[in-house]
Order: C-alpha cells, then structure tokens, then sequence
C-alpha cells in the first residue's frame, strides 16, 4: 500500500475525451496527491461495465483507498453498474443534467454524447476542409492572394515559433482556415509587411518566441547549424517584433503557453467567434 | 422574445475548451431547446467578471429566461461577481472541487486550470515533436523502414479516407506517433501488404469507408476526374477491404464517425494508453 496514491478512473461511453480534460485540470488543484489514472473508453454495454466494476473493486482493495470514478455514461444501467461502495462515482452526465433539468423547465432525451459532431455534418466537413486548407498553405509555400483571400487569420513570426501546430489546431478544432507565413531572413531586411500580406492586414496575427526557448527547439531538430546559434535566434526575433511592432500587428508570445491556449488567444483577439 | 431560446454562456478564465465540449455535449440531450452559445474566454479579472455580469443580465431581460452559464472559474472572488439571481451558474471548478475534498481528505490548491500543459514540458515537447513527425510523414512519402520503425501506429486506407487528420490528431492530442500509407492502384493490384510496411504489421490500422461517402468527400477536392468516380471508389474500397482481411488487421468504417471517435478506437484497440 503505497502512500498518497489515489486510483482515477476515466470512464466513458465514448471518446473520453470531456471527462479526461476536466478530470486532469481538476486533478491539478490537489498537487501533493499521487495520482494513477486509468482512462476506459467505449464502456457501452453491461459486460464491459460489469468487467470496469471488477476492476473498480480491485484497485480499492490494492491501494487501501476508495478510488474516483470521473464518467460520463448516458445510460442510467451502465452507472448503477459501476456504483459500488468502495469508490466515489462522479459521473458528469447524472450531475449535470440534474441541474439542467430544473431551469430548462424539460427532461433530457439520454442519447450518446459522442453522436454530436456527426449531428452536424457540414460542421464537421468545414472542419476538415480547414484542416486540408492548413495543411495546402503551411508554411507560405506557393500561397498566392487567392490563398490568402480564403484566410481567417494568417500567422506569421520566425521559423519554429509553433505557427503550424496552431493552424492545425484552430483548423481541427474550430474550423478557422488558418494559413501562415515564416519570416526568412529576406523578410527580415526590412520592417515593411511582406508584399503578399500587405492586402490582409485585418488578418495578420504575429507569433514571437523568446531566443533562448527559440534555440532550445531549433536544435532538437537539426543541430550544428548556423539556424540555432543564439546569436542568430536573438537576431531574428528582434528583427520580427521590430516588424510587428512598425506594423501595429496583435502579437502573442509562444515560449510559455500551449498550443491550446494561443489558439484561443487568437480566436478571442481577433473576434473569431467559432 | 423568441420561444424556447435559451441563452447559454461558457466562461472561463482560460481557454474555455473544457467548458465548452462538456456544456455541448450537456445541450445534445435537450434537442427541443433552441440553445443560443456564446463563448467568453479569458475571464480572469474583476472588470472582465463585471463586465460579464452586465451581459448576462442583459440577455436575461431581453430573452425573459433566465441564462444559464457554464463555468470554470478558479477564483472564487469572480465567481462571486459572475453569480447573479437572473441567471443559473454552474460552476464545473466548485462543485467539483466541493465533491473531491471530502474523499480526498484535502483542501484543493487554486492554481489556473490553464497551468496543466505547460506545467509537464516533457510531455508537451513529445506531442509538438509527434505532429512534426505526422506532417513529415504524411501520405507515406519518402517513410523508409527508420521512419516506420518511430511509429507508434500506422494508418492505411485508400485516398481520402481520413487518415491524415486522424494522425494529426492523434499527435496533437496524445503525443502518438502516427504515420499513414495511401493505398494506391499499385498496392491495390495484390492482396499482400505494400513490401514496406511488412515488417511492422503489429503497428498497421486499417481505415475502410463507404464509396459513396468517399465519392462525396472526393468530389468535394477535385471534380471531373477518374479519381472520383463511383465506379472507381467501390472498386478501391472492395480491393482496400479484402487486402485488410486477407492480412487480418485492426479495421474501422469512418464513414459516420468524427476524427476524435476514429482515434480514441485506434488508441484502444491497439492498446496505445496515453
């Protein structure tokens, strides 16, 4: 029996992917906790929450300790599978729509959780198409205006500062049409915009780095090159928010903060309402 | 004032995306509700939470029902600014919190939600470097044997069939390593595996979908040609399905099924526990 250790179960009977994101940040406000998380997807049938029981009670007798159950199970007989009195169950769904029900003056038609992306096919389509869009114009290469036209928002900062996992993700995630465009020493010359991005300003949205993180990244990819001196990483970082700043660019800085959260910092800067 | 619309808010004080998949997937069991979202992201100061608060009763008045909100505030202080008797606050942060102190015989520790990414730079690292490796790797373009051997799973399927997003996804999401093969007339001529991806079958997905979704999504990139041709997309997908079966490999139909489904079942089905 180890001390302080704490069995979690994720369980779902979909993707898993809500009631991990909210177990793991709420799992964050207890940090002197040692937590072993175990994520169970797909629990859809009596077996297989008969099985999740089984090895509920397990864990409980293994660490001494009554384990957290996070779920998000639709089906009223699937919960009531996995109740048992040597865990703590807290499923969102029974939670939730609890308090949902009062104020919307309705009840709720259990249907599963993960049916709501395809409920909305053309949703998802200009997901997709965003994401081949990211995908066709990463990097600037061969993106004339009509390219640019079709933009949401176009990125633009130092190679490696994190522009194309950001327009992956405002692409997967919200369906921006998110194209960007690194900053080559050419570019650098100078503090005018780049001749391609001068007719969509609105658009522009500027990624800087700080050098000493821009360096670390640089050579994790290829190393011995002049590209990740910290000479050249100071140098071109200050020549790009020279730029940005003669430009009035909205412009975040990357060295700290998530792919997730940049993402949503451009949505919210820019009043991408998605 | 319009019947049976309700005004929803997801607030946060960070990126507002765990509110806003679970207060989503929440709305998805009340089909008869005309719900109305807005997203406020950032909420992480009295005057943003004053001015939220205005907001809020403003909808209440104009829509005659009382809004609901949706929430993830650390900060009790501007919880306190955002609760108003117009409206219905569910807090995901205090009743959360509220219902783990108990079992876990400990005071939570406010720190920002949004801390959770950066807080493991490790893993976080592995997740860029697994899209990085997804975008060098994609469409089975110059993969020799080393670049199959990184892989943690690979996808194969007939053009089309999703399986770049998929591994994107699967990299951003999960730090996996995720490679694709496009099955092409050649490889479609046998029922034995393409020659390179012989030596790793126990890392092989297949992904399989229906020819007339595929025609859909085809005709959607470019018309007019061979490629989406009905007659060409059944014949791909019958040879596609018969060389799975032939080699006995992990398949799924991603004709109605989202990105996220796709590869949350690749992950369980391979037994990849991220």
């Amino acid at each position: 029996m180890s001390t302080n250790l704490r069995t979690i179960f994720f369980v779902s009977d979909s993707t898993g992917i809500t009631v991990e994101k909210l177990g793991h940040s709420l799992l964050s406000q207890f940090p002197d906790i040692n937590f072993q998380t175990v994520s169970l997807r797909y629990i859809d049938s009596k077996q297989k929450a008969e099985n999740l029981r089984v090895e509920i009670e397990g864990a409980a007798k293994k660490t001494g300790r009554p384990p957290i159950i996070f779920s998000t199970l639709v089906e009223p007989k699937l919960r009531e599978i996995v109740r048992t009195d040597v865990a703590v169950l807290l499923d969102l769904f029974e939670i939730f729509i609890g308090l949902l029900e009062v104020p919307l003056n309705q009840k709720a038609t259990p249907t599963a959780g993960h049916a709501h992306y395809v409920a909305e096919p053309d949703k998802y389509m200009a997901r997709m198409d965003a994401v081949n869009y990211a995908l066709r114009y990463d990097d600037g290469l061969g993106v004339g205006e009509s390219g640019y036209a079709q933009a949401d928002v176009i990125l633009l900062g130092v190679s490696r500062c994190g522009k194309t996992p950001v327009c992956l993700y405002l692409a997967m995630q919200y369906g921006i049409f998110a194209a960007n465009y690194p900053l080559v020493d050419e570019d650098l010359q100078t503090t005018a915009l780049p001749a391609s991005l001068r007719a969509f300003k609105p658009k522009l949205f500027a990624l800087t780095i700080e050098p000493l993180r821009l360096q670390k990244i640089r050579t994790r990819r290829q190393t011995g090159e002049e590209y990740a001196k910290i000479v050249q990483c100071r140098r071109e970082v200050a020549q790009a928010e020279t730029l940005f700043a003669e430009n009035q660019l909205a412009m975040l800085d990357t060295s700290t903060i998530s792919i997730e959260e940049i993402a949503t910092q451009i949505l919210m800067q820019l009043h991408l309402n998605r």
